[in-house]
Parts: C-alpha cells; structure tokens; sequence
C-alpha cells in the first residue's frame, strides 16, 4: 500500500529545481494549509495554465488575443525589444526602464538541439518589421553561446533593412568584486570602458 | 492590467522556501507543461489535501480511517515508536529498519508558542498504552530545546508504567569531519562511545 502523499510528493519533484526531500517537504506543508488554501492553490495552477495563449501581435504570454503590454496605449510602438521568451520580457519590466514592446522569439538557436532558425518567430518578426517603422531594436539576448548566436543571425537578418539595432552591455554586474569577477567579463568591460567627457586629474 | 501570471507566483511564494525568483520560475515552468500535466498536478495536489485525514490509532495520515502502516499485520505491534509529526514516521520508514508501529504527538512541547502537554496526543498515548502491551517504547525525537523538553516530559510520564524506553542515540552523523561538527555534538559521541569487547593493541 503506498504512503497517502506519494502522488503529491511524485507531482512536486516533476517542478523544476526540487529533488525528493523538498518534494516531501511541500507535500507535508500543504497538509498543514486549510482545504480552502490549497483549493485556491490549485484552482489557481490550472486556471492560469488553461487560460493564458500567447499574443498575437509580440508572442508574448497574455489572457487576451493581444497582451497587456502590446494593448497599453503609454508604450511606445516604435521600440522594440527582441527577447527568447515570455520570461524575459517578465524580467525587464522588473527594471521599469524599457517602454517600447516586445517580440518573443520563443527560444535561442541551438542546432544541436533541433532549434533551427525556423522554429523562432523571425518570419513574424520581419513581417512586423515590415508593416511598422521602428526607431530602434533592441535585443535583449542571454550572453551565452546559444545566445550570441542568436544574436548574430538576427543581425544578418535585420542589416538590410537599415534599423537602429543595439544590444545590451557587456560589462561588471552592479556590486561584483575585480578581484572574483572571470577574466572574459572584465576584459568586455575593459573594452566596453566609457570614457569621462573632462577628467581632472 | 495586472501580469497573466502574478496570481500564480503569488500562490508558489506562500510555500515554504519558495521566494519571489523560484516562484516567478515555477509559474513560467507550468506554462512550459501541457494542459493535462497541469491538471493533473493541481488536482492531486486538491485531491490530496480533500481525502487526508488522521489514523484513529496513531493519528499519523491515511486516506481511511486507519493508516496503512496500522493495518499491515506485518508490523511488530510490541514495538512502539512515539514521533513529533507524521513527516517523522515518513522519515523513519526510509531506513526501512524500524518494523513496530508509530504514535504521533502532533508537536513538540513549547510554552512560549502555546504548545502545553494538552495540546499533544499524550491522553491517546496512555490510553493506548494500558490497552495494549508493549515490549519497546522508542522516543525518535528531534534533539532540539523543544524536543528534549517533550522526551524528559514523556519519560516522566511513563516512568510509573515501567515500560522499556530509548531514544535516539546521539554522536557524529555518517560522513561526519572531525574538525567541523560542533563540540556538543561531539562530547555527547564521546560520552555515547561503544567499547569494544576485546581491543588488542
């Protein structure tokens, strides 16, 4: 006979990131919650996920066709930030500095992987670019391998239609320390260095 | 507008260990997953919750209205393991060595946190104590201040029954460096140590 909570326990560890003792652990918790608590708690897990759909316009995810951002009216429609998935664009509306719109690529090349070209959304995004004008394109791309080259194929992409294209710094991360920082970051930040309008010395 | 996925993330930070960036990756995760896996999931995790209740008997869970392990006729009914909660029955079942059967308190004596000896299953454990015999009382126990608290209260209680009593032995866990467990630890494996029968130095 198994033990009450081995399927709840067996659910847990399919999340990333938690192994069998976490598992067991949030399986005794959830006995802890009220049954109205853990009824919220699931409810909640499938509505969300039987509910949302990408955007129709950025890819993006949303409840609606079109998504909250792409519908905003104070986002400027000539911005435009190219980013792998939905979780990006979750991650720089946390710095509340970007205010254009976005277009989700939905991955990052990765042959190796069966990620070719033709699987991003670039068709979709060169049909935006297209029938919109844009004053720059930022990518918004994960410094890695997959990422880089990425970033390089959209370059080749966008070269012959003349857009201001730009790409996220190089360089230390706020708070790092020179001395544990790896030598591939400093030397970007080195070649990356801004140089003071005046420097009195 | 608010984002498709913040009353999600909200559920995942109320579970214990979850923060605010492992949450916004497991809501991002069920998105990743098919409509069935998810309902799957919040179902189990529904369902589970609705159907757990108490063993009459050791008042670890079950899904009826004795425990699994108080209907196994395999487990040594003289054998009595007395637990803090039913995560410790769970735990102790990993090792696979204890065969008798469990009774769980429902806490650990804290005063300061409203937990008195009423609040604990210790009427039950009497009860069950003068109806049945027991050849071994086994205190499995955390050794924390509220956990020494609860087993010298225990022992006190059952002193007069004059029944065989343990608890869990104290010393170096396995794999355990010298140089790095704390000296409590250590001096209670001194005071714990086993001699050998015969040493031939």
């Amino acid at each position: 006979m198994e033990h009450p909570l081995s399927r709840l326990i067996d659910q847990f560890k399919l999340l990333p990131g938690i192994g069998q003792k976490s598992a067991e652990r949030l399986a005794f918790y959830m006995l802890s919650l009220s049954k109205q608590k853990v009824d919220v708690f699931s409810d909640t897990v499938k509505q969300t996920r039987a509910h949302v759909r990408y955007c129709e316009c950025c890819y993006s995810i949303a409840f609606e066709a079109r998504c909250r951002l792409c519908l905003d009216p104070t986002r400027n429609q000539r911005q435009l930030c190219i980013v792998a998935d939905a979780k990006s664009v979750f991650s720089l509306e946390r710095m509340q500095r970007f205010k254009g719109v976005y277009h989700v690529l939905g991955g990052l090349l990765s042959p190796l992987d069966g990620i070719h070209p033709e699987v991003l959304r670039l068709k979709e995004l060169l049909a935006r670019l297209r029938s919109s004008s844009f004053d720059e394109i930022v990518l918004a791309i994960n410094p890695s391998i997959e990422g880089e080259a990425t970033i390089m194929y959209i370059k080749s992409l966008l070269a012959p239609l003349s857009l201001n294209v730009s790409t996220l710094a190089y360089g230390l991360p706020v708070g790092a320390d020179l001395d544990y920082i790896d030598e591939l970051t400093l030397e970007k930040a080195y070649i990356g260095r801004s140089v003071e309008e005046k420097m009195s010395l």
